[in-house]
């Protein structure tokens, strides 16, 4: 993985960073000027003022996205603070740009409180057409970006949150196609209750699944411990451990008799042994970045049948990058007023159904990022979500 | 003009605004993916952890620029609000990267409160190279820039102050060097006392003008007035009307035995009598938009000798896009701290020593937006000057 990391930095330094701006119009001469800027430009000023939803005809805020961190959680650097976090947020930029032309600009707010994020965003608002907030640390994330979809009218969507949940629901429901277990017998286990963990149990809990284990650095959650627990893990504790497990309070436990392990937690918490107390053929998910909870070769000797990663040189990538291109080219399309439950889980489905069932195998259940189906796919799904559940503003 | 108006309108509904991004790296397969996004992007971020200055090495920071408005003062528009000034801050952008290829974003603020937007600017800093501040009212854009110059240390600058202050400098250098007037003999009467007109004072008086006489909609600024007026306009009154001119408060008495008139206040508020009575061969810079102060045919039937405005359609057009291209592109290139007042004085000598002696006329005093000069000249400049006055970061 040396190399990566070397050639990265390279690739930074040669182009001194990912992101330029270009004029969509003419400026060569001085009519041109004249119409881009003064004195032309006063029109589609006074037709804003007149109807404010012209700022989507003559503007490019119909288009153009935020990426926005407070730098608190950066893929699994940690809080490594505003500055440092910049390359993340041109890489996400350039990607929403690539993968499904949606424009956007990278914003890191020098500032960890959720207020004063909440507040900044609200005042961004009039030039967005929405925020894609990013690598903000759990469980503050799940308040902002609540109060942010309450509060604004344009879509706010928390990536680390949900891209990583659409994804593993998508490759969740194409495990089951493959091999014809029922969603609704699976008991999974999720280590990491942070905020892909979190995302990913709601969406679960809502697919069907009735018996789902969460398991963090302070063992299984568990009602003898609520007293200890935020409101995002009182949450969880809400929609998990139906049987009240508990036992050693150890992953291992957690994982004995379990079909499906989901890791976004921490590189190599997970070895053979516990992978071979499991169900016979579980799935296992193991996405700690860039080292999984468990290797793939490790988790196969342990009898996994299915097992996908974050990391693009294993089979089944489950890769944000599916995700969110799509469902913020659908959620701009349609000028929905918020990204919702009901689009995001449209979105898993668009993804998995993108895979015909004789296409399926134990190596491929979920789409490869350079599909070129996907964007569209995805798009539509949520643009049909969002009319049904009555967010979107055009038809 | 009506026509630009519709042209222009058109031309913003056929390319939906004026602003994408672009991404300058390659984004074709997955290992570009990997360099350019997760896992390698990991080691720009530990880089710049480790050493903060090495963010202008691996993102682009270092020349990107925020177009931050609070919609209060748009153009000739007035408070039209952050939604209806979008397409000018858009235009901004896209002059910035036309002419001097610095890349920024517009920010339209949802508040038209000091504090707000002060603190906001300072939220958005890590991610910036610098904040254009733009269309922010009088006298609240003075205390604004003024806090943000001194809290961040990235340039700031408010274009509608001090552009125009900057190039109106410029073409009164190059009109006394065509006609041999002394700068220090001038009596000059500036109509006109908010964002551009308390600038223009300002670096006239620091170029050494001893009588300046400002007007505005409350008649001759005179210390008469003085419990009236806010802290920006007893600025104003401490450097002008030496002689304690009043008479009967009205802009023709001020005009009287004047050299020079400045407008940047209203349409038609001039005539060719109010002219007649300045001293011989005046200078008449009237500036108002789209509507002058006095339409440069009635200034020369009142015996204007030059005469400059804001218009294309005119000689001398006093068009800020001459200096705040170059301005940014010097500040950047050796990431000065701010931009003070030796760089926009140096700005101004560069506009104005473009044009050889032997080249300057009546309808040529200062250099038209295309000439392909500029931004090099006055970038050169406004480096040298940050450089001597030590708030250049680089050399």
């Amino acid at each position: 993985m040396s190399n990566v990391y070397e050639e990265s930095l390279l690739l930074h330094e040669k182009y001194k960073g990912k992101l330029e701006i270009k004029s969509k119009v003419p400026l060569n001469d001085a009519r041109d000027l004249s119409l881009a800027y003064s004195p032309g430009v006063a029109e589609p000023c006074r037709k804003i003022q007149q109807n404010q939803e012209d700022i989507y005809k003559y503007t490019s805020r119909g288009n153009m996205v935020a990426v926005i961190t407070d730098g608190s959680a950066v893929l699994g650097l940690g809080n490594i603070g505003p500055y440092a976090a910049l390359p993340v947020m041109e890489g996400k930029s350039i990607l929403l740009k690539q993968f499904a032309n949606v424009d956007s600009f990278p914003i890191c707010l020098n500032t960890q409180d959720p207020e004063e994020i909440i507040k900044t965003c609200k005042l961004l608002a009039p030039s967005l057409g929405g925020i894609n907030l990013e690598d903000i640390s759990a469980p503050r994330c799940v308040e902002i970006e609540r109060r942010l979809v309450e509060e604004l009218d344009i879509p706010v969507f928390h990536d680390d949150q949900h891209g990583t949940a659409i994804i593993t629901t998508a490759a969740l429901i194409n495990a089951c196609r493959l091999t014809k277990k029922r969603i609704e017998d699976l008991v999974v286990v999720i280590s990491g209750t942070g905020a892909a963990g979190s995302s990913i149990i709601k969406m679960l809990h809502k697919l069907g699944i009735k018996d789902i284990i969460a398991y963090n650095i302070t063992g299984i959650v568990h009602k003898s411990k609520e007293k200890t627990y935020d409101p995002l893990l009182i949450e969880i504790l809400e929609i998990t451990n139906k049987n009240n497990k508990l036992g050693n309070d150890t992953l291992e436990y957690a994982l004995e008799g379990a079909d499906v392990f989901i890791g976004v937690s921490a590189g190599g918490i997970v070895n053979k042994n516990m992978i071979a107390k499991m169900n016979k053929d579980p799935f296992v998910f193991s996405m700690a970045n860039p080292t999984p909870e468990i290797m793939p070769e490790e988790a196969k000797a342990g009898g996994a049948y299915i097992i996908g990663t974050g990391r693009s040189d294993y089979p089944n990538q489950i890769n944000n990058v599916l995700a969110f291109p799509g469902i913020f080219r659908g959620a701009l399309d349609c000028r929905a007023r918020k990204i919702n439950e009901e689009m995001k889980f449209a979105a898993s489905l668009a993804l998995a159904y993108l895979i015909e069932e004789e296409d399926l195998n134990k190596d491929y259940i979920v789409p490869s990022p350079f599909d070129n189906r996907i964007v569209t796919a995805v798009r539509n799904a949520v643009i049909d979500a969002a009319i049904k559940t009555n967010v979107a503003r055009i038809k």
